[in-house]
C-alpha cells in the first residue's frame, strides 16, 4: 500500500467493497488450502490439460497433465501422428460442467474430519449421502428407491462382485452359473473369474443357456447392463430368472432416454458415468430383498469396511450442486445430454457416408425426464466394419490412427469395435478427424 | 462499517493489516467452501464432540456428533450409567493431533479435481503420494522400502486378501491353508472364509501346524501381526515359511519401540493407524517379489479399480505434515507415543493393585526413532481375568460398565478380553474411572 495516494473516502469505498464481497465469510485455518488449490487450479494448461494439487511435481509445483495428444510445459503442443485414443470410458465429458460450478461443487477437508470408522449410518454409510441419492433417483425418475435398501461401493465395480456373492446360493452342490448378454462390459467375466468361489462360476453369455431346463434356473446369476455397454441398448433379463444383476451406470440422462424409472429388484449406479467422477470410485446399489442387502452389506464390510469416508463428503457435494441446479440453466443432464448427442450426431453424419462402416441403430425416443422425445447420446459407438476383408475392426482403425476397443473384448465379433464418446473434446474432435480422413478415402478408392 | 469515524491512517492502517495477513493470497471459488467448513467446525460441542461437513441436518445445520457416553445438542450433558466403550481400534486419539495442525492439513478439492480413473502412476496410484509413503518409511526407520513394490489398498482390509490371494498358488491340487497365531485380529478369519476360493481356505492357528511335514509347508500362507493385536508384542513367522503376510498395522513409534526396520517380504500397513484416518480407508503393501506384486494389483484394479484418489490426496496432505514435522515439537510420533504410554501407565497403575486381573507383560525397550529406552505404549490393553470363578473376563468387565472385546474374538481364552487405549481421551478417562472402581471393590471384598 506504500504508494497509496487516495482519499479517505476513496478508501473506505474499497475497505468496505472488499469486506461485501465475503459477507459474513471468516477464513483463517483453510485459508492457505484454499489458495493453493486457486494457485494450482490457475497454472496455464492451454485448455488442452489441468494442473491438479497431487500431480508431479516439478520444481515443486504441480506439473499440467495434458489432454492426449497434447504436450509441453503447458500443453499447447499437437503431437503429429497422434493415435486418436477412443478406448476408455473415462468420463471426461463433464469436467467443463464441474468448471462451470466451481463456486458450489468445491469441499475443504479439514485435517480431522470424521476419522472414525463410524459414521452417521450403519455399515459404514452416510445418512445425509444416501438421502440425496434417493433425492436424485426421484428428481430424475429412473429407479424407484422408495422401500429399498442402498449399499455404497469402492466403484460400482465392487458391488458387481458383492452382488454376485450376495446371490448365490448358500449350500448348493453345483457352484451358480454366472452369465452376461454378449456384447457385454470385459469387466464381469475377468471379475468373476479372479473371484471364482465355490459357490458361483463364470459360465459365458446368457443365449447359450436359454433353453437350459428351467429347474436349473434357480442357480443362475445374470448380468443385465441397461443400456448396454457398448452398444447403448436397453435390455431386459433373457432368462427371467430371480438372480439379475442389473447394472443402470448408463441409466442417466446423459447416455439415454428415460422411458420409465427402473424397478427392478437389483440395481447397480455409478457416480462415474453421472457426476463424470471416476477417480473417486463410488457406486451404489438399490436392493429390495433384504437377505440380500445383508449379505451384499456383509461382503462390503469384509472386503474393505466400507467405502472411503473422504469420498462419501465429495459426492455429497456434487449431488447436491446437481439437486439445486436440477432443470435449470445450470442443470448437469441438459449439459451432458447435449454434448454427447452433438458428439454421436457428428459421428453418426460422417459413417452415414460410408459403405465400409456402420453403427448400432438407436432411435429417438421419449423421455419423462426432458418430457419429450429426444435424439440418441449413447457413450458409445459400436462400430461395425461391414467390408468382408476388414476381419479385424479394431486393427483397421487403429492402421488409420485411430485406438478403439476391440469386439473380442465384449466376446463379440472382431468385426465390432468400440469407441468412446464420453472423454474430453479434444480426444472426441482428434476421433471425429481421423474418422472423417478415413471415410473420404473411401470415397476416393471408390472412383 | 457505518459507525466508522476513524482517520484515514486509522483505516489504512486496518486495511493493510487486513491484506498482510493474507500474504499472495487469491482466494475466489473455494471461499465458499472454506467458510463453510470453518462455520461447521465452529459449532460448539462442549470439548466432547464435533460437528462435520457431512453431519446429520437438523433444520439445514450439522448437529454435534458426541463422544460416547455424552450427549444434548453440544454434548455437554454426560450420560448417567453409560458403559465405557473400550471395545473398537477407533484412532481417535490422533483427533487433537490434527486439530493442532489445522492450517497445514487441510485440503481444497475442486469439483472437477482429477476426474479421470487414470492417475500420475501405474495402476490408480499416485506418484507423489508413493513417494511420500517411501520418505515416511525412511524417516521413522520403520519399514525398508528401496527396491521393493508398493500397492495401495482401501484400508490395509482389502490388501490382506489381496496378498492371501497372490501367494496362493495357481494350479494347485489343494487349497493353500491360511493361518495365523492366536490371539489374532479375527478379520483373518472372517474375510478368508468369506472369500473362501478353490485356491485357499483358513485353516485356523497356526500352532497346530508347527509340527506338520515340511513338504506340505509351501501351502501354508501364514498372518503374522506385528505388534500383535490384541497384546502388543512383537511376533515372528513361526511356520518359516516363504508365505507370510506381516500385518505391520501398529509398527509405528505410536504403539511400540522400533528396534529395527522391518524388512520382510511381504508387509502392510495402513493410514488408519499411523495418521488415525480410519474413514480414509487407506492401507499399503511393500513387497519385495514382481510375480506376488503384480498379483495384488490384478486384484486391485478387478476388485475396486484401485483406491479413491480423493483419498490417495487427502492422505498425501497428511503424509506430508507429518515428515514436515517429524522429530520436533509438532512431531506426530512424539504426540501419539506420549498419549498411548500414559494411557498404558495409567491403566497399568490401576491393575498392579489388583490380585483379580493382570495385563500383558511389556518391557521398556530401545527405540530407533526416538534414539532412546522407551515405555510401553501399546494400542489395546490384553487384560486376563485371574479369579478361579472369571471365566468370562469379557462379561466381569461388562457388569461392572466396561465394554471390552472378549479374548474368543482372538480365538483366546474367555479368561482375556481386550481394552482399546487409541479412542478418545474422553472414553479413556471413562475406562480408568471404572476400572478403578472395580479395582477398589477388590479391596473392600478382602477384607
Ligand atoms: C457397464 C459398466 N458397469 C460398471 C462399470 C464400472 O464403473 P465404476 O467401477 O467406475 O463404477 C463400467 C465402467 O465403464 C461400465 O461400463
Ligand atoms: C492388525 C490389524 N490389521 C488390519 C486392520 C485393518 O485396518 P484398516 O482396514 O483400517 O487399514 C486392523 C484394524 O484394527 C488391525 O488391528
Amino acid at each position: 500500500m506504500g504508494g497509496a495516494k487516495g482519499s479517505y473516502g476513496q478508501l473506505l469505498l474499497l475497505f468496505s467493497l472488499f469486506l461485501s464481497r465475503r459477507p459474513q465469510l471468516t477464513i483463517s485455518w483453510s485459508e492457505s488450502a484454499a489458495a493453493e488449490a486457486e494457485a494450482i487450479a490457475a497454472i496455464p494448461c492451454s485448455g488442452h490439460g489441468r494442473a491438479y494439487l497431487d500431480g508431479i511435481l516439478v520444481d515443486g509445483v504441480p506439473t499440467c497433465e495434458c489432454n492426449t495428444c497434447y504436450a509441453g510445459a503447458d500443453c499447447s503442443q499437437l503431437l503429429p501422428d497422434c493415435p486418436a485414443d477412443a478406448d476408455s470410458g473415462d468420463p471426461l465429458f463433464l469436467e467443463p460442467y464441474w468448471q462451470q460450478h466451481a463456486a458450489s461443487s468445491a469441499v475443504v477437508f479439514s485435517g480431522w474430519h470424521r476419522m472414525s470408522y463410524r459414521t452417521t449410518g450403519d455399515y459404514f454409510i452416510s445418512v445425509e449421502l444416501e438421502k440425496h441419492i434417493r433425492l436424485l433417483h426421484e428428481a430424475v425418475g429412473n429407479a424407484v428407491t422408495d422401500g429399498r435398501f442402498i449399499v455404497f461401493g469402492s466403484g460400482s465395480t465392487q458391488l458387481l462382485n458383492a452382488l454376485v456373492y450376495a446371490l448365490s446360493p448358500e449350500n448348493a452342490s453345483t457352484p451358480a452359473s454366472v452369465v452376461a448378454t454378449a456384447p457385454y462390459y470385459a469387466l464381469y467375466k475377468l471379475q468373476t473369474d479372479l473371484f471364482d468361489r465355490r459357490e458361483y462360476e463364470w459360465k459365458g453369455v446368457t443365449s447359450k443357456w436359454v433353453n437350459a431346463s428351467v429347474a436349473s434356473m434357480g442357480n443362475f446369476i445374470e448380468f443385465v447392463t441397461s443400456p448396454n455397454n457398448p452398444d447403448g441398448r436397453l435390455l431386459q433379463s433373457v432368462l427371467g430368472g430371480s438372480s439379475v444383476i442389473y447394472d443402470h451406470a448408463y441409466y442417466w440422462p446423459h447416455f439415454t432416454a428415460i422411458p420409465a424409472p427402473a424397478d427392478e429388484d437389483v440395481m447397480i449406479f455409478t457416480a462415474s458415468k453421472v457426476t463424470g467422477h471416476a477417480s473417486s470410485r463410488f457406486g451404489w446399489a438399490v436392493i429390495k430383498d433384504e437377505k440380500v442387502y445383508q449379505k451384499a452389506t456383509e461382503y462390503m464390510q469384509l472386503n474393505t469396511m466400507g467405502v472411503s469416508r473422504d469420498t462419501q463428503l465429495r459426492v455429497l457435494k456434487l449431488v447436491k450442486v446437481m439437486l439445486a441446479e436440477m432443470r435449470g440453466e445450470g442443470g448437469i443432464f441438459e449439459f451432458g445430454h447435449k454434448t454427447t448427442r452433438e458428439r454421436w450426431s457428428k459421428l453418426s453424419k460422417v459413417i452415414s457416408s460410408s459403405n465400409r462402416f456402420s453403427l448400432q441403430q438407436l432411435s429417438p425416443l421419449y423421455c419423462t425426464y426432458f418430457k419429450k422425445i429426444i435424439d440418441p447420446s449413447p457413450a458409445y459407438a459400436w462400430l461395425k466394419c461391414e467390408m468382408e476383408g476388414d476381419v479385424d475392426c479394431s486393427a483397421v482403425l487403429r492402421e488409420a490412427g485411430i485406438i478403439s476397443r476391440a469386439g473380442a473384448v465384449f466376446e463379440a465379433s472382431s468385426r465390432y469395435a468400440r469407441l468412446s464418446l464420453i472423454k474430453t473434446q479434444d480426444d472426441v474432435d482428434l476421433l471425429l478427424q481421423r474418422m472423417e480422413a478415413l471415410v473420404s478415402k473411401e470415397d476416393v478408392a471408390s472412383f
